[in-house]
C-alpha cells in the first residue's frame, strides 16, 4: 500500500539560519525523520512548496490540492504549517473524494530537540493507512474529521468542535 | 476514550548508568514522551514491571496478561522490548478477547537522541484508537497482526510473515 | 578559585516560541548547560539581562560593565550574543583592570540539538582559569584578545585581525 | 598552533548497538563533535585504538606513550575513559616531557542526548592551548595535574587530591 507524502512547509521544516539568526526553509527533515522511526512504509515523497502557512495563498492551495487529485496513490499525507492546516484541509475536502488523506504538522520545528514532529509523523502515518476515505487532520495524538476542528491558538493545540 | 498505557521496560526505557557505565531501568521516560509529543488523548500509564524482554519469564508474561484482563479500557497499549513482543503478544491474544491491543517497542533507547521511540509511540497511539479488537505489533511504521509477524534480528526490523 | 558568570542573552538563551512562531529570550539555560557538563567549578550566575547584542544600547552595555566592576570575583565569563561581542568587549576593556574577563556566545541557540553552546562554555571557563588580567573573546575553540578579532558575517565565525 | 588528537575509546565514543542492545565501539565521533562545536583550531585526529579504559592493558598505556613521544605537536590530547584515566596520565608523564598534554573524557557517550562529553572537549581544547608543558587530565570545567587527582567512583567526577 503505497503512501504519497506531500510536503509544504511549516514550523515542522524550519531551521535556524545562524547567518541571519532567523528561522526559515532549507529542505525538508521528511527522509531524515523516517529514517529515524525505521519506518518501512513504501512512502514516496513530493516537495510541493516550502512555505509558513500564515503566508499561504489561494494559488498554493490549488496546487495542493492538484497534487492530492493527481496523485495515483489512495493514501497521501500532507505535512503543513499548524496556523492554517484547517483552511487547506476544507480546500481539499471541496475538491477530492475516494481518498484518505491526512494533515499534519509540528509545534515546534524538528531542528530543534523537543520537537513534537516525531510523534506527529508516527500519528499520521498510522491514521493514513487506516481511516476510511476522507480529509482528516492529526495532531496531539487525535484524528479529527477535516470539518470537526481547530487550532486553539493560546495553547497551541489542536480540539475538537461540537457536531453541527 | 480513555486509553490504557501498560509499561513493561523494554530498550524503549533503557537508560546509561553513568556509575557502572551499563544500560540499566530506572523510570518509564513515557510521562516525558507524551508530553514531548503534546499527545492530548485520556491516557492512564500503569508501570507493571521494568524488564528487558529477553529476560521476561512466563510469570512476567502472566501479569502482562492480567493487566490487560483486568483493565476497564477497552483499547490497551502495552510498551515492551522487542526481543520476544511476539510471545507476549501471542500470551495475550490466547487470554484476552473483546478488546484492542497494541504492543510496541523501540531499537534504540528514547534517551539516545536517535531513538525511534517517539515515532513508534506516535504510531502505536493512533493505531490503538482506530482498529478492531484483537491484538497487534505496531513497529517501522506498520501495524501486524499478532500471528503474522516477527522480528528479523539481522536488520533490526519486524516484518509480515505469510497467510497460513 | 570563584568564577562569576554574567549572562546578557544573545542566541546562546534564544528559545522558540511556540504560540507566536518566533525566537524569544524566556530564562537563561546556564544552569542546565553547567549541569550537563558535570561542571564542578565555584560558579555565580547573575542574569544582567536577556537580550539580542544587535539591540543592545550603550546603556546596556555600561550595565555590563559596571557589573564586571563590582563583581568581587576576578574572573568574569560574559555570555553574548556573537553580533556585538566586540563592541562590549571594547567597552569593558576600556573600564576594568585587573581581572580576566572572557566573552562567550552560540551561533546556534542552545535550546537547538545541533548548537555550539556546550562547547563553548567549556572553552570559555576554562580560558578565563588560567589567562592572565585582560579581555578575550573565547569562540570556535579559540581565545582571542579583545582588540584582535572580528566577527567574518559572511562564515558566523570569528578570526583573528593582525597585529597593529 | 597545530594540536594533536589521540582518541582511545572511552564511554566518549561508546555507542548503542541495536542489534545486540550492547553499548559497544564503532568510529569516532570527534569530527562531528569539532564540526558541532564549530572548532577553528588545526587540530589532526588519529584514532590510536578504540577501548574501554577497564580493558587497556600495559601494551595499549605504552602504545598511547608513543604516540604521545612521536607526535611533533607540542600539544596533544588524549580522549580516555574515565576508568584508568590517571593511571595513563602516569604513564604519559613518566615518559614525556616538554609538551602539554591533556587528558579528558565523558561520563555519559556522546551519542545521548546528555552527554558532558562536548563541554569537555571544549574544556580541554583550551586547556591545552595555554598550559606549560606538563600532564593534565580535564573533567567537570577543571584541569588538574596528572598526580594530584582521582575519580571518586560514587560520584562519577574528578576530585583534587591534596599536595603530598
Amino acid at each position: 500500500m503505497p503512501i504519497r507524502i506531500l510536503v509544504t512547509g511549516g514550523t515542522f521544516d524550519k531551521e535556524y539560519n545562524e547567518l541571519s539568526g532567523q528561522l526559515y526553509f532549507k529542505d525538508t527533515h521528511l527522509s531524515e525523520m523516517l529514517r529515524l522511526g525505521r519506518c518501512r512504509l513504501d512512502v514516496k515523497i513530493r516537495t510541493v512548496m516550502m512555505v509558513d502557512s500564515l503566508e499561504m495563498t489561494d494559488a498554493d492551495r490549488a496546487l495542493i490540492v492538484q497534487n492530492c487529485a493527481k496523485s495515483p496513490e489512495k493514501r497521501i499525507l500532507v505535512t503543513h504549517g499548524t496556523d492554517t492546516m484547517t483552511e487547506t484541509a476544507a480546500a481539499v475536502a471541496a475538491a477530492i473524494t475516494g481518498k484518505t488523506i491526512v494533515l499534519t504538522g509540528a509545534i515546534i520545528p524538528y531542528a530543534f530537540g523537543s520537537s513534537d514532529g516525531l510523534f506527529n509523523l508516527g500519528s499520521a502515518l498510522s491514521f493514513v493507512q487506516v481511516l476510511p476515505p476522507g480529509v482528516y487532520i492529526a495532531m496531539n495524538g487525535k484524528c479529527f474529521a477535516w470539518d470537526r476542528v481547530r487550532k486553539n491558538r493560546e495553547r497551541a493545540e489542536f480540539e475538537e468542535l461540537p457536531e453541527k
